[in-house]
C-alpha cells in the first residue's frame, strides 16, 4: 500500500531514500497520535480507525452524505501533513554570500539584471510555443475525431443503426484518454489534474515533491493532449499554468537534472528565492497563454505568490506574460496561413465582444448579473461539494494506476455515450445559415440545410461550444437543449475533475456557465412585462458570458485576477464592473457554503498553506503559543557526530536549526548568532569541512557558494553520506555558512503580527527569543497554517507526520 | 522669507507653532554643516553659499547649463531633508490595542470589513463624481471660450483686424489661468501641479503636510478647471489622482478637521495604516476615473504603494476604481442625454482601437516602435532636464505668490498667442467631411467647405486633439502642421508644468507624442520602398497611439502601470506587446540622461524616498554603518520632567524612543522592551497619566485607544502642552502604551537586508540591538533613503534639518 498511496499523495517522493514516507498522509492519523499502523495491503478497510462509524455503511448511506460531511472526514480534513518541506524565500546572508556579492560590481549586478530578463523572455517564447503545440495538436486530433465520427454518423444515420456510429466514438475517445491516463497514472501522477493547486502551493512556499521537473512537463503535455481530444469535459488551460511554472524552473536553472546536463549558465539563480520568482513568472506566462491575458496572469501570480511586491520582479513577470502570448499569437497566425495577424492572443478565444449598442448593459440589468452571480455561487458549491465527496471516494478506492485508468476510459466512454444519447432524442433542428460558424455541423434527423443544434455544442471542443455560447445569434439554441445540456455538462464535469488525466476545470466551468447563463438570457424576454422593449433583452451571448463568469467564480473563487482574465479575454473593458460584482457574488454565496474547489484539493492533501492574512479572532495567540519548542540548537563550533545523529533523527526531522553561542566562562546561557539549515549542513559533511582536515591540510580549497548552488535543489539525504568512527569525533565551524542574521520576534508578539512578518518575507523559520536574545522556540510554516478561522472561531488543526 | 519658502516647500507647515521650519528645504546647507542663517529679505543671492561659483553668473551663462548641471545645485540635490515625518504602517501592538482586538468578536471583525467596502465604494462614487464635475464644468467652459472666439474670428477675418481677436482669446486665457493661479499661489500651494509626486511619496510613506486636507481639495478642483479652460498645456488627469486621494483620507476618517464635524463613524480608521490603505484605493480611483482604467489604477497604487500584497486590500482598491469609472461613465451618459450608454470610462477617451485589420500590427513594425521608444525617451529626456532647470529657476526666483499669478497669466496669453500665430501662417487646410468630427472647424483664409487643419489642435480641449490625432482618418494633416504643432507644445508644455495652477502633464505628452507619431507615421510610407503595399502604413493612428505612449513613457517613466493604463485606454490587448516595448525602451533610454519628472520633483524637495529595493551594490553596508545613534530612550517607568524635556529638544525632534528596562540591581546594562512614538507620549502627557495621580484619583478613568484617535492626525505640538514643575516630577509607566513587540535586526545586517525588512513591512523605526538585545542604534526612513546609486557606484546623500 506504501507505494500505492505515495502515487496518490503529492507530498511522496519516489526518491526518498528514508522511509518516513510511507503512508498516505491524507488518511491516517500520526504516530504521535499513538495509532498503530498497518503496512499490510488488506488495511484498506482500517483507514477509518479515527471514526467510531464504520466506513462503508457510511459511504453507502446517501441520506448521512447528505446530511453533512462524515465525521471522520471532517476529522482528517483538519489535518496538517509535516511532511512538507518550506522554500526558503528568504536568502542566507551567510559570509560566502556577502562575500560574493560584495565582489561583485555594479556592472555585475547590471549583467544579472539583463539575464533576468532574458529568462523570462525565453520562458515566455517556451509557453507560448507549448501553448501553440498543444493547441495545434488538439485541434488536428479532434478534427480527425469528429470527421471520422461525423462520417460514420451520416453513413449511419439513414441505416438506422447509429450504435455503431456511438461505439466508434466511444472507443475512440476512450483510446485517447486511455493514453493520457495512463502516462498520468504510471508515470507521473503528480502531472494530474490542473496543476493549478500545486502551482498556488508551491508559489505560496510550499516544496511540492516532483512539480517542476522535466518529466512532468512532457506528461502534462501530452496527457492534456490526449483527454481533450479525448472528449472528456476538461480544458486545456489549467495544465498552461503549470507547463509554465514547469518551464521557468527549467529554464532558470540552466541545467536539467533529469538530463544529466549543466549549461553551466544561470548558477546564480540557484537558489529558491530567484527560483520562485521565476516559477512566478512561468506561471503568468501560462495564464497568459491559456486566456490571452497578460495583465490577468500577472495578476495571478501576485495573487498566489508575491508576499513581497518587487517592482522590477513584476515588470519581469508582466514581459514574459507579453511574450508568450505574443508567440502564441504569432505562431497561430502562421499556422492559420495568416502571418500576422494577431487574433489568437489565448488558447480560449471568447471572441470580440465588440463596442456596440447591442453589448451594452443597463444600470437596471445590474441588479440581475448579480442573481446570476448567486446562482454561479451555488452551482459552484454544489460543484465542489460534489467533487470533494468523489475525492475522498477516489483517495479510498481508487488508488492504483491500472483503476485509475479504467476509470479514466469508463467516463470518457460514459461522456460520448451521453453526448451520444442527448444528440439523439433532441429534435432542436437549427437552419444553416450563410454565415455557418459550426466546424461540424451534424444533420442527423433534421431536415436537409438543417442542424442538430445539440450536437454542436457536445460535437465540438469545448473551446469553441463556449465561443458559441456567446456569439451564436439569438435563436441559436432552444431553452430545452441548453438546460440539458448544462445539467449533464455539469455532472460529467465534476466527475471527470480529479481523474487521473491531466485536465483543467475552466474550461468546462465557463461552458455549463455559458449554457445556463444563455438560458436565462433567453427565458428573460418571456418573464419580462411585454411593455419593455424585447431589443434589450435581445442579446443572450451577453447572459451566456456572465453566467459563465460566475460558474468559474462559484467553482473556483479567484478574485481579482480572475476578473481581469475575463475582462482581457473578452477584450472589453465595458464588462468590468458586471463581471466583478459578478464574480464577487458568486465568491460570497459560495464560500458561505463551501470552499473553492483548489482549496478542497489543497485541503484534503494537508498541505500547510500560509494564507495572506491571520485569521482576524487570532490577537489572543502570542509567539509563545504559537512556536515550536524546545528547539534543536547547535553550537557555532560543533561536534560532526552530534549533528549527524540530529540530521538522521527521523522523528523529528528538522531543517533548521540556531546556532547559539556561549561566552567564555559558560555562566550564562547561550545567545542566539545564527541559523543553519539541514541543506548547508549536508553539503558541509560531504565535502568534510571540518576544522581539524583544515588545519591538516592547508592546500584545501576553501568552500564556496558554488558547492553549495550544485547540490540545489535535490540535496542527498543525510543516510548516503558516510561519516567514520574518526571523524565523528572532529569539529565543525559554522560560522561562515549559518545566516548570522536570522530574524528573531520576541515570545509576547502576537500571532497578527508574527504572521504579518513571515508572509511578508516568505520566511522559513523565524526564531523566537527571550529578552536576552536566548532561543525560546522557533517559527515555521506549519505553526501558522495550523490556525484556521472555522465556523466557531479560531480553530486549530492537528500535526501528522504524514 | 521664511513664509515665503513656506508656500514652497511641500515640507513647511503653516500650524507649526515651533520656528523651526524656517528657511527653504531645498537651498541651504543644514545647521549643523556650520553655515550662518540669514532670515533677512535680502539673502536670496546668498543661497549658493555652499557653493564656489557665483549664482547668477551661472543661470545666465547658457553654456555652462548644456555642459552639466551646475555645481551647487548638484550639490543641493543631494541633501535629504530631516523635516519630513514618516507614516506608521506598522501597527503600535500596545496592550490597548489588544485589549481592543481581544475583545472584538468574529462579527465585530466582519462589519469593519464591510465598512472598509463601504467607505471603498464611497470613496470610487465622490472620485467619479468630482471626475464627472470637472468634466462638464471645462467643456462648458471651454465650450464658451471657443465660441466666443470663433466667431469672433469668423466676423473678424474679413475685415483683416484679427489682432483683435488674438487679443481676446488671450485676455479670456489669462482671466481663466489668473483665478485658478491665485487661489492655489494664496491659499493651497500644495494644490500646485499635478499632484502625483505628492501623492507618490505619501503612499511610500512620507507625511506630506496638508496634502490630503478638504481645502487642498477644494483648491485643486477649481484650479484644475481653470487651468484647462484657460487653454494652457495642461490636463485634468493628474489631479484627478491627487483628489481621489483627498477624498479617501477624508471619507475615510469619518470627519473633516477643517470643518469641524466628526461623524463618530469609522473611528476604527483612523491610523497611518489604515488611513494610507485608504488612501492608495483613493488614488486608483482617480487614475481609474481619470483614463477609464481600473485595473491600470490597482497597479498604480501598487506601483507606488504596496510594500506588502494583500489580497483583500487589493480587491477592495480595484472594487473603488470600478464604481469610480462607472460612476463617471454613468453620470457622462446621463449628461449626454444617453443614460446607460457607458461610452465615457475616463476623462480622456482615446476612442476605440477596433480589433479590425487595419489597427493590426505586423512583426517587422517592432523594431520601428522600438525606435520610437528610444525617440520618446530622448524628447522625454530633454522635457524633463528643460523642467529642472525651470524648477531651479522658479525656486529661487519666482516664490512670491503675486509673481506667480503674474507668471500663469504669461504663459496663458503666450500660449494663445503662439497659437493663433501658427493658425494664422497655417496654409493647411482640410475639406469639412460629411463625418466631421471637429467640434469648431475654423474657416478662417480656408476656402469653403474647408477648415484650417492646425487650428483644430489648437482651437480644441487637448483631450480631444489627441483623440483625433488618433483617429482622424489618413491625410488629415499635412507633416508641416504636425512638425511645427510639436515643436512648440512641446516647449509650451515644459514652460507650463511647475506653474502655480494643478495641471497634470499627461495630456501634454500624450499630445506631443501623438503629434510626432503620427508625422512619423505620414512620412513613412515615402521613406519606405515604393514596392512595400502602402496600406499597410495606411494608419497613422497606430504610430500617433506609439509616439504617444513614447513620449509619456519618456517623461514620467512609469512601467507597469502605464502599460496597463494604456492597455485600457485604447480598449484592445492587441498594442499591449508593442506598448510594452515602447515604454520599457523610453524608459531604458530616458533614464539614461536623466530621471523621471516626478522623481525630479521629488528629489528636489529633499524627500526621503525609499525605493522598493536597496542599491544592489550596498552589501558592504551593515545595519551598524546605517543605523543613527546614541538612541535617546526612556525607561519603563520615566520621570515626566525628563520626557517633557526630550520632546522640546528641537535639535534632536525624534518621533520614536526605545524603551529599556534595566534588571533590579543595575548592574546589567538596559535592555530594550519596547517602542513609545512621540505622539503618544504627547497624548499621555496632555491626559497627565502620571504614576502619582492615578494613585490619588481612583475614580479617574483610563486612558483609551480613542484618545488616541481622537488627537490623530493632529497630535498637538509639546509647546501647547503645560506640565507643571510638580507634575514634572511625577513618573509615567509607558508599559502599556508602548509597542512591546518592535522590530528588531542584530548590528551585523546587511543594508539590503535592513531594508527588505522596512520596505516590506512599511517600518518607521527600526531597533538595531547587539546579540543581547540592548539598543545600539535605530534605523528611520532616512538612513536608507539616504543612500543611491550614482554615476560613480553607491552615494551617500547629506542629511539637512530643513
Amino acid at each position: 500500500m506504501a507505494n500505492i498511496t505515495k502515487k496518490v499523495s503529492w507530498s511522496s517522493r519516489a526518491d526518498d531514500s528514508n522511509a518516513t514516507g510511507e503512508g498516505t498522509p491524507l488518511l491516517n492519523g500520526s504516530d504521535q497520535l499513538g495509532y498503530s499502523r498497518q503496512q499490510s495491503g488488506g488495511s484498506i478497510s482500517q483507514i477509518g480507525r479515527v471514526s467510531t462509524v464504520d466506513m462503508d455503511e457510511e459511504i453507502t448511506s446517501e441520506e448521512d452524505s447528505l446530511r453533512g460531511r462524515p465525521k471522520e472526514i471532517t476529522h482528517n480534513e483538519k489535518l496538517l501533513s509535516l511532511k512538507y518541506e518550506s522554500l526558503d524565500y528568504d536568502n542566507s546572508e551567510n559570509q560566502l554570500f556577502l562575500e560574493e556579492e560584495r565582489r561583485m560590481s555594479y556592472l555585475g549586478f547590471r549583467c544579472l539584471e539583463i539575464s533576468r530578463w532574458v529568462v523570462c523572455g525565453l520562458i515566455g517564447f517556451l509557453t507560448g510555443l507549448i501553448a501553440c503545440f498543444i493547441d495545434i495538436l488538439v485541434e488536428q486530433l479532434a478534427g480527425l475525431k469528429y470527421s471520422v465520427v461525423k462520417e460514420n454518423i451520416e453513413k449511419f444515420t439513414a441505416g438506422g443503426s447509429l450504435s455503431i456510429s456511438l461505439i466508434l466514438w466511444a472507443v475512440l475517445n476512450s483510446s485517447f484518454v486511455m493514453v493520457g491516463a495512463i502516462i498520468v497514472a504510471f508515470f507521473e501522477p503528480i502531472a494530474g489534474g490542473s496543476g493549478i493547486p500545486q502551482i498556488k502551493c508551491y508559489l505560496n512556499g510550499v516544496k511540492i515533491p516532483r512539480v517542476v521537473r522535466l518529466k512532468t512537463l512532457l506528461v502534462k503535455v501530452a496527457g492534456v493532449i490526449c483527454s481533450v481530444a479525448g472528449g472528456l469535459a476538461v480544458g486545456k488551460e489549467g495544465p498552461m499554468i503549470h507547463s509554465g511554472a514547469v518551464v521557468a524552473a527549467g529554464v532558470s536553472q540552466g541545467r536539467s537534472t533529469s538530463l544529466k546536463r549543466d549549461f553551466k549558465i544561470f548558477e546564480y539563480f540557484r537558489r529558491d528565492t530567484e527560483k520562485r520568482d521565476f516559477v512566478s513568472a512561468g506561471a503568468a506566462a501560462g495564464v497568459s497563454a491559456a486566456f490571452g491575458a497578460p495583465v490577468g496572469g500577472v495578476l495571478f501570480s501576485l495573487e498566489e505568490a508575491a508576499s513581497y511586491w518587487n517592482q522590477m520582479l513584476t515588470w519581469r513577470i508582466f514581459f514574459a506574460s507579453m511574450i508568450s502570448t505574443f508567440t502564441l499569437n504569432f505562431f497561430m497566425s502562421v499556422y492559420h496561413k495568416n502571418p500576422g495577424e494577431m487574433s489568437n492572443p489565448g488558447l480560449i478565444n471568447f471572441g470580440s465582444f465588440d463596442r456596440n449598442s447591442s453589448s451594452e448593459y443597463n444600470l437596471y440589468e445590474i441588479p440581475l448579473f448579480i442573481g446570476m452571480g448567486a446562482i454561479g455561487g451555488l452551482l459552484g458549491a454544489l460543484f465542489n461539494a460534489l467533487n470533494y465527496w468523489l475525492t475522498i471516494f477516489r483517495i479510498r478506492y481508487i488508488h492504483r494506476p491500472c483503476i485509475q485508468v479504467m476509470e479514466a476510459m469508463l467516463v470518457a466512454a460514459v461522456t460520448a455515450t451521453v453526448s451520444f444519447i442527448m444528440i439523439y432524442f433532441s429534435n432542436d433542428c437549427q437552419p444553416l445559415g450563410a454565415d455557418q460558424v459550426e466546424d461540424y455541423p451534424l444533420q442527423l434527423y433534421c431536415d436537409d440545410g438543417e442542424y442538430n443544434s445539440m450536437a454542436t455544442t457536445f460535437f465540438n471542443t469545448p473551446e469553441k461550444s463556449v465561443r458559441n455560447l456567446f456569439h451564436n445569434k439569438p435563436g441559436s439554441y432552444n431553452p430545452l437543449t441548453l438546460g440539458l445540456f448544462t445539467l449533464t455538462y455539469f455532472f460529467l464535469a465534476c466527475w471527470t475533475y480529479g481523474l487521473a488525466v491531466s485536465a483543467g476545470v475552466f474550461i468546462p466551468s465557463l461552458l455549463i456557465g455559458a449554457a445556463w447563463g444563455r438560458l436565462i438570457g433567453i427565458m428573460l424576454p418571456n418573464l419580462s412585462p411585454s411593455s419593455s422593449p424585447s431589443q434589450i433583452w435581445a442579446d443572450p451571448g451577453k447572459y451566456a458570458l456572465i453566467g459563465a463568469a460566475a460558474q468559474l467564480g462559484g467553482i473556483v473563487r479567484m478574485t481579482l485576477s480572475l476578473t481581469v482574465i475575463m475582462i482581457e479575454a473578452t477584450g472589453n473593458v465595458t464588462y468590468g464592473l458586471p463581471l466583478m460584482l459578478v464574480l464577487m457574488t458568486a465568491k460570497i454565496v459560495g464560500d458561505y457554503f463551501e470552499e473553492g474547489l483548489y482549496d478542497i484539493h489543497i485541503k484534503l492533501q494537508s498541505v500547510p498553506f500560509v494564507h495572506s492574512e491571520a485569521p482576524p479572532t487570532s490577537h489572543w495567540l502570542t509567539a509563545r503559543e504559537v512556536m515550536s519548542s524546545p528547539v534543536t540548537s547547535f553550537n557555532r563550533i560543533e561536534r560532526v557526530g552530534t549533528i549527524v545523529d540530529l540530521l538522521s533523527n527521523t522523528s523529528t526531522n528538522h531543517n533548521g536549526f540556531p546556532v547559539v553561542v556561549s561566552n567564555a566562562n559558560g555562566d550564562e546561557p547561550a545567545k542566539l548568532c545564527g541559523l543553519i539549515l539541514r541543506s548547508q549542513l549536508i553539503v558541509l559533511l560531504k565535502h568534510k569541512v571540518f576544522v581539524e582536515l583544515a588545519r591538516s591540510k592547508l592546500t584545501r580549497r576553501k568552500l564556496q557558494l558554488k558547492d553549495f548552488r550544485d547540490a540545489y535543489p535535490r540535496f542527498p539525504p543525510i543516510q548516503s553520506i558516510h561519516v567514520s568512527q574518526d571523524e565523528r569525533e572532529c569539529m565543525m565551524d559554522l560560522t561562515e555558512f549559518m545566516n548570522p542574521t536570522p530574524y528573531t520576534v520576541p515570545q509576547e508578539t502576537s500571532l497578527p503580527r508574527v504572521y504579518k512578518l513571515f508572509r511578508a518575507l516568505g520566511l522559513r523559520h523565524l526564531v523566537v527569543v527571550d529578552d536576552s536574545n536566548r532561543v525560546v522556540g522557533l517559527v515555521t510554516r506549519k505553526d501558522l497554517a495550523r490556525y484556521h478561522l472555522g465556523k466557531h472561531g479560531l480553530e486549530e488543526l492537528q500535526l501528522a507526520q504524514t
